[in-house]
């Protein structure tokens, strides 16, 4: 680059994976980046379950971005609500702020969808941000604390059933980790209940948990979750919800705490771009990520629809957005330093990994697929190794390692309150 | 006790350090215990100034009660706000619950009271819960994250400037943490402004800090806190506080974040016992710690106003709650079991520790005063021993070891929101 020229402006909206990895992969270029987010946090959201049922803190999951970035000297971090995008002026809109580009990477992830039952939303939360997860633990610890204290028998029944809706990852991993909450965490805590008699009820329409494993992992999850207790229904859709409980078709079931696990929908970036949507409202974008009428602007991770040389959509997970990360970052430095484009993108998945309470997990790695203790232990390495942060990697350790000796719950906290949060 | 015969009832209320040891001192009596708190955990306040600031997160300070308890098969703990007391029938007030005792021991504690200004509360939030430390920390990283967005060089000064009312512990260790904070935890994380350039300003109204330490002491601490920039303002008083800022007599001070740490009152037990209270609302007890015309109720910590031989009053510190709880404990096992009531109660002050910034602390145990580095190993030690749980204190030795070799704060967090929290 010339001495005195002025380095072209990258702006990032969104630090989930995908985003941050963006970031991360221009620190030597001569660029200008801006990384914008809602938050001041990257969060680690495979693990967000465990801090909605009391296993790990807010802290240990998440990361200020500045702190991560502190010695990226070409990137700056806004602290921002992003509210449209001016394609034509090139700007993206942030509350009164107005952030010029040369290239926008939008990277805003997804949030819970509920299918055209929005009036659940009250009685069933989802699980997406630091907040939600500090609502979902208030709930379910409340739970066990109204019991404790109600009279009337069928009250305290109704408060001892949690339902989850849903039955990919975060379903299996909330009831595993619901179930041990209460069939070990909490069983001297109490005095009027025994709160081994919770009921988890974990509800899936489709006919197999974990749609995404093959079709003997989905088994073994099921049957590791039924060993904890956890009530598994399938091929049955939730028909109504409400603050007393759910409806399967005809069969009521009264549940004090109801969580959503069922689906997710992009964020508005579509409507910001005026671009075309799928049915989730991802963003239909070409083959290197970019808009087809604007090269300059890139869409990645759950909120783009993007597809496999076969056609297949590519899952919403963090590998899939770290690599289109990687991949569009090249495709900008190839475009300011005038080098070829890189060679189409495929993915490369890592394998999938789910875990079902304290000591079970399924592994598909293609080449290798197990279940059970082993594939607990991998899980485990994974998930510390992936973590940012060298004290939040010996804190989780740490606080798994205890659990794992004495099935304790190091944050069982009842914060905030229910209205506001 | 003869086989056959109900034990006496002992209800306690409140679960700070006074009730907490009250019933972990009555563990091996024949008693049905009862604790009743609104929060689920024990909080341990001394080190609440740490989660506001950053540096350690809401679970390493507060450990549930229940699990605390979990082997004392005599305790039940109750999860209700007391809102009165029957006390010719003998009844607990909890919501619709009525909870019956033989003895009733109240340990509520207090809450910060503004001295007739309850307006400058939502510009003032005090330090007194965990939901007050995360709202402080929201507003002081959110004051960074204005300041850098912001082309207003006065409002980017008024967003720099941090205003503590009161030269306590509190306020002291405050300054001292936000000081660290701005001078060392964030200096290469922003981009816009230079976040040493905050400026502390902590303002006492009296003539001298720690007012309860030694007055050599009071002065160590006062330069401490200048050295690491602290604007110290002694012997006048904040005149007004508003959205913008505060006054102190003709001198105004443009300032975002105000914190308040001057003044605290009692619970209001004194209201639901119908009993005498002093200024602060504290309630008037006898040398036991009872009602005059009750002997079965007690009053502890900082709700009663208690006072040593020579007619001081007793701080409003732990071990002050913690030795009465004892001595009352001693007194109710005295009288159910018949024998002669225990000595007259005498305060042993096992000393005064403040600490400023990550370095420095003042120490008084009488025989020995000192201050510096020492007296900082010496707090730390003292602290960790203190906390609550293996878990606690191996994480938070850890943190605190972290941020001495590296300055870093692991728990910058913007969570939840300014409306309802």
């Amino acid at each position: 680059m010339r001495h005195g020229a002025v380095p072209p402006r990258v702006v990032i909206v969104g630090a989930g994976f995908g985003g941050l990895t963006a970031a991360q992969a221009l620190r030597r270029a001569a660029l200008h980046v801006t990384l914008i987010d809602q938050r001041n946090y990257h969060l680690f959201q495979p693990l967000l379950y465990q801090v909605a049922t009391a296993g790990l803190s807010p802290a240990d999951i998440a990361v200020p971005i500045r702190s991560i970035l502190r010695r990226q000297y070409n990137t700056k971090t806004l602290l921002g609500e992003v509210t449209g995008v001016d394609k034509a002026a090139r700007l993206v809109l942030a509350g009164d702020r107005q952030v010029p580009y040369d290239f926008l990477v939008i990277a805003t992830g997804a949030s819970h969808a509920y299918f055209g039952h929005d009036d659940w939303a009250p009685f069933a939360p989802g699980l997406k941000s630091l907040d939600d997860a500090t609502a979902i633990r208030r709930r379910i610890l409340l739970a066990f604390e109204q019991a404790e204290t109600s009279d009337d028998p069928h009250e305290r029944r109704r408060l001892g059933n949690f339902v989850i809706i849903g039955g990919g990852p975060t379903g299996v991993e909330l009831a595993g980790a619901i179930a041990e909450l209460s069939k070990k965490a909490l069983i001297k805590d109490f005095r009027n209940i025994d709160p081994r008699h919770a009921r988890i009820i974990l509800i899936e329409a489709g006919p197999r948990l974990l749609p995404s494993f093959p079709e003997r992992l989905s088994a073994r999850a099921k049957r590791s979750l039924e060993r904890l207790g956890v009530d598994v229904r399938l091929g049955h859709p939730a028909t109504s919800c409400d603050a007393r409980g759910i409806s399967i078709g005809e069969e009521r079931i009264d549940a004090a705490t109801t969580i959503w696990a069922a689906g997710v929908a992009a964020s508005p970036a579509a409507v910001w771009l005026g671009a075309n949507k799928d049915r989730a409202g991802r963003v239909i974008v070409s083959a290197d990520f970019s808009l087809a009428d604007h090269p300059e602007i890139f869409v990645l991770g759950d909120t783009a629809a993007a597809k496999d040389p076969a056609g297949r959509p590519l899952p919403g997970v963090a590998p899939v957005a770290k690599q289109e990360a990687h991949y569009v970052a090249k495709i900008i430095l190839a475009r300011i330093t005038g080098r070829p484009a890189p060679k189409p993108f495929r993915y490369k998945n890592p394998g999938n990994l789910a875990t079902i309470g304290r000591r079970a997990a399924v592994v598909d790695f293609g080449w290798l697929r197990m279940s059970g203790f082993p594939a607990w232990v991998l899980w485990s390495a994974a998930h510390i190794y992936f973590l940012i942060g060298f004290r939040n990697r010996v804190v989780v350790s740490l606080d798994w390692l205890l659990a794992y000796l004495t099935f304790s719950r190091g944050a069982r906290l009842i914060t905030g309150t229910e209205h506001g949060r």
